[in-house]
């Protein structure tokens, strides 16, 4: 593996895009990408002619003998709402690997167009360290997110069509069409449609308005398509028949007896899942050095689990020595999940996990004034300001912890910009080194695989410790012990609060033998350790707030929710849409950045 | 052309997917069906080893000189719900010319999720004339409809949330954010949302409910995808540029002013350009017996455009000696659409149409009970009844006097089934003589190719005759006069009544110079010449009702809608889903028919 061609590419003077099309000159074909990883024709599935899926059923089958590769998941502290650059330190992460002459493959969630369109343009790194085609990748890439949504909205279809059949229908005529009437309570529907979209004017809607042939009226909602949980499902199914089963279980209603609706009793959850067969296989890509990196299933994960899929990572675990995954936003909430729900249902254990740290961030922590996505940042971040680095270490030396506590090995990343200062650098380094961690300071940005070797080095060694990976919970414990270890031992909250309908569902779910042996997945914002997007550092003396619980039953989630935060993100007043358009002569994208 | 193997194959004894699936053993694969009908691989996109789009650009640069094949469109008499095997009957006819040995390719429609779970199952034809793959066919193929779906509704995500932050905002700011106020008038915002599936509980719901971060609060609407003017847009666009402009010309609603608000207004025609891209390349399949068929854009002739694009036909006249499309339901609205609209628009001139005629659809028309899809068909329909059928045909005969009417010359296609009795046919053959039509008995459903010979034999001998094509109206005709010619020389109506809303927009158009030489593209019943889906044969007697007008100013129509027909479909009490499942073996479908 490694770099196909050497480019000469520019960061500083050239725009991601401009970088991610002129690697895509010398991109590797889909075939001699999978031939390098050992793949044989049979297994791979074309989608054009640089991505494919990979059958991972026969990849498994071929390979059961063989042991799976090194385990690494990156991380990062607390966000600011511009991001740590965690995708784009693995992918120059797994470039550095690549130029170890290691056997390596990434394996990363697919963009969703909510934020591609709304904020982020691109989705697929920066600088040096990108995959691609990147229009593509960013663009729906094979269709994955559109199978979820489809998937889960015929679901809302069955739902809401027998709502308006029993309403018309008296009895004997239900009976006649084959119909047990159901009782669904239109009060507690769970479930809601979903659009890939950050659809605002969706979030709380009235459905079924007109006549007697239009639908059932109700109070209905819109989430992002992430947040679904047939996404969740998608996540951590590790084949066809385990999804099947999964899908059958989602609770979309209660009736009006208090007992659970499923799919499976609205006879639509075999069809939900022919639309999902090919979701279920990965999607082969390459970074622009031309290493393989899996794409597979959705980020968000402050509202959904947030993670690349098992099956993805089962693959890339017998096809590579090293495989490098990330899971969303900061330590708290991306890598918990990572560790107490993901690997428990994988039965994976890692053997390092990466925390992405920049200087902008530490500052933000520190003290320097609001970031704001689409805004420009305040002149101060340029500048050396060592007091704001020491004091934003703290929440650094928080996710520190998190990630000892799970005996994973951690490996600081300082993720270099190119005002960062000596001084600024070298004092994260110490402050590391003080707490007996690894520190790596990458250049990938600017230098791709070439200025990740440092890092590259550093995971190589921390992969060979020993680690004993354990869960932050028993499963037998009761579910608000367990909350209460992630809000006080993670989050480093006071207490935990629940509302009356958080009271009322924990009675549920503790009644339920299967339910309550469920991992937790909790919803909450990621711009903080607590539920207030507004406190930075390690805030302190505050409690969790549980608005909510959902039951997850398919994909086997307790999904708590805490303070205020949506399910369906919103569209600002300067979307990314407004700058993107296409080359009307060469179809290629524009403004994706 | 042609078999590539021999395959002892009985639809008498097996259902259309165990044909397709046992058919599918033998599939040619994509670059086999690819070579045999001249494509080179550059101007190949493979989605999977069978499927493949086709970069039509490149095809018509390499073509352009090559003069373009014969032109069939298949058409029928007005339909009984079940459908009289239109598609089926395109498929059939294209194994026969491939067994006559003529170079030809099919372009048809791609079946929309909406009916293939709710009613149909499979939409690839049946018994010996189908296309495979069928399960990837019927569901989704490469994702078009879907990229429609996206494309369409960011335009409502911008819409929404361009009225929100006005609503937010005072002009000063909205200046701050580079936005000009364009004070959308909540009551006249003219589109809706869509999804590919008949959700009646979405065609009139409320939203932006909640906070006024939630949305603007407003009476708003779902369609199916299908009714989308992008789905529209992209039948008849001719290129990427052609379709970049359209795509920015779609007005979504008025301004209190009653100035239009278009895409391009809210910045967002860019972006959802670029998710078709992809979606512009039609997709190449086969038939069971190995010929090529293109399967593009969306059906609904009744309440859309209903045509396979003009893309797809371009790229198979260049490719193909003959090639066959088909418009959606009866010759009143697909025929006349094919005639007006489409082949308007792309200058094609077509060379013979067939009308597809069933027994059963004739008995229908002409006394016999009611059909209704789902329920069983009643027994009077397999028992000889010649006066049925002699009074059915008063609706073949004014459908060939539609075809004639355009200059095209007309073949009557009987779909045989096999309760048909020899008088019968008979009949119906002595009746097309009479009318100075060529007529052939098809047996393509029981035999495949070789049941279609008598009727390629036909429609070959009817493009050598010399015919002259001419649209129904010229577009410098005042919009009334036009709507006239088509309700009383095509439906047959006396009179044609508007709303007052249609009036207003009469005026509306008139007064503009672009919009009021747009063709017309109706919105009607499917079931009845009429616009009431009771009335059967040639109703008389009869006034045309227009309740609205809709203007697609990006596919450049006029759109009235007739009478009360929905542009979103309900789901029934017995839907196709409730037997459509996955076998989680070997990720094969089942029920799907």
């Amino acid at each position: 593996m490694g770099a196909k061609t050497k480019i000469k590419l520019d960061p500083t003077k050239m725009k991601d895009w401009e970088i991610a099309y002129e690697a895509e000159k010398n991109m590797k074909t889909l075939y001699e990408l999978a031939e390098e990883i050992g793949l044989i024709k049979e297994e791979l599935i074309p989608y054009g002619h640089y991505i494919g899926k990979i059958d991972y059923k026969k990849v498994l089958e071929r390979f059961k003998n063989k042991s799976n590769g090194k385990y690494i998941d990156i991380t990062a502290i607390t966000p600011t709402p511009l991001g740590e650059g965690k995708t784009t330190t693995l992918i120059g992460l797994v470039q550095g690997f690549g130029r170890r002459g290691k056997k390596v493959i990434g394996t990363i969630r697919q963009p969703s167009s909510g934020p591609v369109f709304n904020i982020k343009g691109s989705a697929g790194g920066g600088g040096l360290s990108q995959i691609i085609p990147l229009d593509k990748i960013s663009l729906g890439l094979t269709g994955d997110i559109n199978a979820v949504m489809n998937a889960h909205n015929l679901a809302m279809v069955a739902l809401t069509a027998r709502m308006q059949h029993e309403a018309n229908y008296d009895d004997e005529i239900l009976i006649k069409k084959g119909l047990k009437r159901l009782n669904i309570d239109p009060k507690r529907v769970e479930m809601g449609w979903v659009m890939d979209f950050c659809a605002q004017a969706l979030r709380n809607i009235v459905i079924g308005l007109g006549g007697k042939m239009d639908g059932y009226l109700m109070e209905s909602k819109f989430y992002i398509s992430g947040a679904s949980e047939v996404m969740a499902i998608l996540s951590v199914a590790k084949d066809l028949k385990d999804l099947r089963e999964r899908i059958g279980k989602i609770v979309v209603a209660f009736d009006k007896r208090g007992n659970p609706i499923t799919t499976e009793d609205l006879e639509v959850a075999g069809a939900m899942t022919v639309l999902l067969v090919d979701a279920l296989n990965p999607n082969l890509v390459q970074t622009i050095e031309g290493n393989p990196i899996l794409v597979h299933t959705s980020p968000f994960g402050n509202i959904a689990l947030g993670q690349s899929s098992i099956i993805a990572d089962y693959t890339a675990l017998k096809l590579a020595d090293y495989v490098i995954t990330e899971s969303g936003f900061g330590a708290e909430i991306g890598f918990e999940k990572f560790w107490n729900v993901k690997c428990r249902i994988s039965g994976l254990k890692p053997n390092a996990a990466v925390i992405v740290v920049t200087i902008k961030a530490l500052k933000y922590h520190g003290g320097a004034p609001e970031l704001k996505p689409g805004a420009s940042i305040p002149k101060e971040y340029y500048e050396e300001n060592l007091s704001w680095v020491e004091r934003g270490c703290e929440n650094l030396l928080h996710c520190i912890e998190i990630v000892k506590k799970s005996g994973t090995i951690p490996v600081v990343c300082i993720n270099r910009f190119y005002t960062d200062t000596k001084n600024e650098l070298n004092l994260v380094k110490k402050i590391c080194e003080n707490a007996k961690v690894r520190v790596a300071i990458s250049d990938h940005w600017l230098k791709g695989g070439e200025g990740a070797l440092e890092l590259a080095d550093a995971v190589i060694e921390a992969c060979e410790e020993k680690n004993e990976f354990k869960h932050l919970y028993d499963l037998n414990e009761p579910v608000k012990e367990r909350i209460e270890k992630i809000a006080k031992e993670v989050y480093k909250a006071d207490e935990v609060i629940y509302s009356a309908t958080a009271e009322e569902k924990i009675k549920l779910i503790e009644a339920n033998e299967e339910i309550k042996k469920f991992p937790i997945c909790m919803v909450k914002t990621h711009l903080s350790l607590s539920d207030d997007p507004g406190k930075k550092g390690v805030p302190k003396g505050w409690n969790l707030r549980i608005r909510d619980i959902l039951i997850y039953k398919g994909s086997g989630f307790i999904v708590p929710v805490a303070g205020e935060i949506k399910l369906m993100p919103g569209t600002g007043s300067d979307p990314a849409y407004r700058r993107i358009d296409v080359d009307v002569n060469t179809g290629r994208v524009k403004g994706l950045f």
